[in-house]
């Protein structure tokens, strides 16, 4: 998507074709600062201190990774030491294991000497199947935008409650749940997008607040709290969020406080739809609330909170009395019954594994 | 309540008689600062700019505005004056117009001269009338979590999920939520509080995390978000939640986010109780989701975070892109149907219009 508008991706090879270069995200909003990766130490870092984020940006920040340590040192145990250094970094990012498996499948048959080539040809590949996954799921979820408009009275925007960041910074281009309100904005509907902040870490004050900026798309940033106030007073249309783990019977895991959104949706009659990427869906587990591991980290995260000074410099004020302990749970699952439907790369399907199998007909074998 | 051991108050008469003093909440948790107020603007900058906040509290305080006022002036022109001042200050806050409504009905028909003797009396009743009232609710909220406790394997500890600030900070001493907690924990119960921060004001992680830390209460503050994710793994026992406004058929008017807990709570089996003073009913209100107003209050709440810099000096930072649009309803309505139960001064009862009458039956009226 555009910024200031210059067409930009997430992650991308620098001139040498060697080096990748991404946005870093930990600057943003209060600055746009690109930050290459030359090492695999570099990928690793970047994930894990989440200088990239959002599972499918995630997964082809893992797979360039894979390349840059092939390009250092190609033999067996590098390779391994690779796989198991970018597996470490975040535990719940299906796409993570996802892009790993594959560039280890691809790369182990082969001659230590084509692997660096193979490994960043595969990573490219990566890039261009999330842009091509992305932009399917903006033109499938785009009726369903079109439709809620075709409810309001003439003159009336629509409401989009979103939470998280699951906008172009998440992904290579486009976003998921974002990818929608792009191209109906860019046909002219009118929306308005109230854009939850997201705590701890506030991706989405600062990151989908400044994507939806920059691209021209209007906006609100609410407290978490507010999205239930809002639903019941008639001023959300449709929620649309992002996932970073599906179950194969469609319970979604996704960012802290979806849940309770979704909750607030069901209570008030809301359309909650999920955008859901085929390689964020976990074929092999079928209980999400159950199964699907939730991410502990840093109490930090909740104790301080990082923005501007008057000064314009930086900083973190710690928000809590000296001593406090804190909980940093984050991620939450969100129940398939909650969900009214699904919009994938092939289309939108109920939330439950009879519609999830019935676009990904090859996944039966998990029933 | 204690702080490090000295028991307080959070509004009292100075030695002169006549200067009230009040613990300034907006410079908690980061320094115990005692603030005076001489005069009825005093008074008002003091609840407008939430240096005492909670609705008990801001009753109380407002009775001590009118007092401070008809020491500087008894005339009918400043009584009309203070009383058209104070109310303007926090909309929402029923007890405010309760406390207003009764401190004019008493002093116009008095000589100017008795007025500001009269005014000091009455305020200081308020005072001791919260007082026994939150103790009352402490003492009939205490057989829930004893009952919770008694629902455990032996060893385990109780936990307790709590919004916003309804501690001893929002009233005059006890809290309304808290008042049950603090007196099942100094009678020795086994208990843990999830403190959600309470976004955009921060009152759970600064001033609900503060009081219970001088009290030696276990707790961990969460990200408001967390509330779910912990109801679905068995992690809350029950939920307490304070109220600023309850409708006569028991719907709570709370800070914004607490219908969230109360949807996340039902959809989980996890009861929910409102600890709700009766100064807190507005018996003129049905439905409280259509007509209990909702304050807005200003967008750099959201927009900004107050907190500690590493320095140790407090400083606000920006957390959204410049420019951005904030929205900031400050309240929202949980349904009584999500409500398991109301702990008021007289016992705990159904949440409906006749739960409330068996307690007061005062009100019948009102039916």
């Amino acid at each position: 998507m555009k910024i200031d508008g210059k067409p930009y991706r997430t992650i991308w090879l620098a001139a040498d074709g060697r080096t990748v270069e991404v946005i870093d995200q930990t600057r943003l909003p209060h600055a746009l600062e690109i930050r290459p990766l030359s090492t695999l130490d570099d990928a690793v870092a970047a994930i894990r201190d989440m200088i990239v984020r959002g599972a499918p940006l995630i997964g082809a920040t893992a797979g360039y990774g894979m390349a840059l340590a092939m390009a250092a040192d190609a033999s067996d145990a590098m390779l391994g030491r690779a796989y198991d250094h970018l597996m470490a970094t975040r535990p719940t990012a299906v796409n993570l294991r996802w892009a790993l498996d594959d560039l280890r499948h691809l790369l182990l048959p082969l001659p230590t000497a084509q692997r660096a080539t193979a490994a960043y040809t595969r990573a490219d590949e990566i890039c261009a199947a999330d842009v091509a996954i992305c932009a399917a799921i903006g033109r499938h979820g785009l009726p369903l935008l079109e439709a809620a408009k075709s409810r309001k009275n003439p003159g009336q925007r629509i409401n989009i409650l979103t939470h998280c960041n699951a906008g172009w910074l998440a992904t290579v281009d486009w976003g998921t749940a974002m990818a929608p309100i792009y191209m109906a904005h860019d046909r002219g509907l009118d929306l308005h997008v109230w854009v939850d902040e997201t705590r701890p870490r506030n991706q989405g004050a600062s990151l989908t607040a400044w994507e939806l900026g920059k691209h021209g798309v209007a906006h609100t940033v609410i407290a978490d709290n507010t999205g239930g106030h809002l639903m019941q007073h008639g001023m959300v249309d449709l929620c649309i969020v992002g996932t970073d783990r599906t179950s194969r019977r469609g319970d979604v895991g996704n960012k802290i406080g979806t849940y309770l959104k979704a909750l607030a949706a069901r209570d008030n009659g809301v359309p909650f739809y999920a955008a859901v990427p085929s390689p964020s869906i976990d074929w092999t587990l079928d209980d999400g609330v159950r199964d699907i591991p939730i991410e502990q980290r840093d109490g930090a995260e909740v104790a301080r909170v990082t923005g501007r000074l008057a000064t314009g410099a930086i900083a973190s004020v710690e928000i809590v009395p000296a001593g406090t302990a804190v909980a940093n749970y984050a991620f939450d699952v969100t129940p398939a019954r909650l969900v009214t439907g699904l919009i994938t790369e092939r289309g939108v399907c109920e939330a439950s594994a009879a519609g999830l199998l019935s676009l990904f007909p090859e996944h039966a074998w998990a029933a």
